[in-house]
């Protein structure tokens, strides 16, 4: 098949974007289109001036034997307005309210096209650093960090509340519940994190931080290193909280469960990725 | 800005790559570029020739005030071996058996890459039906379902086993573990899931079938449809199966715990990919 530079830009787009954060040989181009890597370097370079001056991500080469190009989705300041707006707008509707103050969310993780915007907000900020896996915890965390996981082309590790044979052996450690007080377990199988990863834990709420220092202890257990701490949504106002070094989308505020009232805005993910560029 | 052609073609692509199954309007592109809606027809045409011959997925385009252009996923007979032969040469490892004949698997669900290619697969058997949501049980299956809803732009719905004050009202249903014979729950939320749906069931993990056979009885409930069951991975060789009308990618058979034996073979998915061309 002869194909042509339209045809081609078409492909290498495809092959990019289904692939982010993967170094692909530029032969590997060149063999697939029977054309020299001169020409390819051309149709690269069409790529990259239009992925970066339209906010779809950063196309970066490399040179020598192990070269190649990579793509990096970066949203722009812009667009992750207005994810985070619509995903305020979703959020403000006064039906979520649950009894303890708890927000109903399962509809928002559970929304495929959202998590796969909420992956490319979240690598826009952490992809820059070294991380070797995505960590978070069953059940509801676990479309977030697939999505991210997929975005920064990083496995994703899930940590559980109960022991399953499918686990294989795991470490497990106690904790205590920031909201209930109540002492929980969390369990990881071993084989899903290497000792010693640099971990980035993404969760879909977060209120006094119980859950995620419980993950830090368990990755403490691991060795691993916790680089960043991303959350859909954050309680805003809680004293004491555990944890204070978080990037969250959403910050929830002044829940009245009485009046079932509760106010919407911006986390402070957009002070994050000002301070990035 | 000035768009040229090849711009145009690299920018509608993402867009189209990025929301599977969702209907663009013509005068989306034609306002966002500054063009006619002849020449954005132009594009799209080239779109179409390229996607098509190259085994990207379907372009398909209507026409009308509602018309658009609309990106359907498909993956060739030739892609989905390869995605399958590499499952089944990861399964292979007999480091995976488990005590009672269990693989593990957290890492092949936790491995996002791989499950944006599963989506795809599954997607290209089951997009051309009417199917509203994806559901599936926690934690293994999450993952499969995300991205199977990512590629056929449908909600997630997850099935719990325990009830959590964050899911709101919800049905429940007990049911008999086909492996275990022991009495478990199934919890979903009510407002995850439309009564009257058509739903496709997706999971990891397929032996006796006590689990989808649960999930079929919890949709009942739910007054659903259950138009599809697919699963990553069944066990060949079991008798009174509970289930018998799905779509696997991979068979396991001939599990020997003794001998830490067992052996790994395409499950009946190219069958029925090639039954639908």
């Amino acid at each position: 098949m002869k194909y042509k530079r339209s045809m081609r830009i078409i492909l290498m787009t495809e092959h990019l974007l289904s692939k982010p954060n993967v170094n692909i040989p530029l032969t590997y181009f060149a063999e697939r289109f029977g054309q020299a890597k001169s020409s390819i370097s051309e149709d690269v370079q069409i790529l990259k001036e239009t992925f970066e001056s339209n906010g779809i991500g950063l196309i970066k080469t490399s040179a020598g034997a192990s070269g190649g190009v990579l793509f990096q989705p970066e949203v722009s300041v812009a667009e992750a307005r207005l994810v985070i707006d619509s995903m305020c707008s979703m959020l403000s509707d006064k039906e979520r309210l649950l009894p303890g103050g708890y927000l109903f969310m399962s509809d928002i993780v559970g929304n495929p096209s959202l998590m796969h915007d909420v992956g490319r907000l979240f690598a826009t900020v952490y992809q820059h650093e070294r991380i070797d896996a995505v960590v978070t915890i069953a059940t509801k965390g676990i479309t977030i960090a697939n999505a991210v996981g997929y975005a920064m082309n990083c496995p994703v590790a899930v940590i559980r509340k109960d022991n399953k044979v499918t686990e294989g052996s795991t470490v497990s450690i106690n904790y205590v519940s920031g909201s209930t007080r109540k002492i929980e377990t969390m369990v990881l199988s071993k084989r899903t994190l290497k000792e010693g990863s640099n971990v980035l834990i993404v969760d879909d709420f977060l209120r006094a931080g119980g859950s995620i220092n419980g993950v830090i202890h368990l990755m403490n257990e691991f060795k691993a290193n916790v680089v960043g701490i991303g959350v859909l949504a954050e309680v805003k106002g809680i004293e004491n909280r555990l944890i204070d070094n978080y990037v969250s989308l959403v910050a929830i505020e002044d829940i009245d469960e009485f009046r079932q009232q509760f106010t919407v805005d911006h986390g402070n993910y957009l002070t994050h990725l000002q301070a990035n560029k």
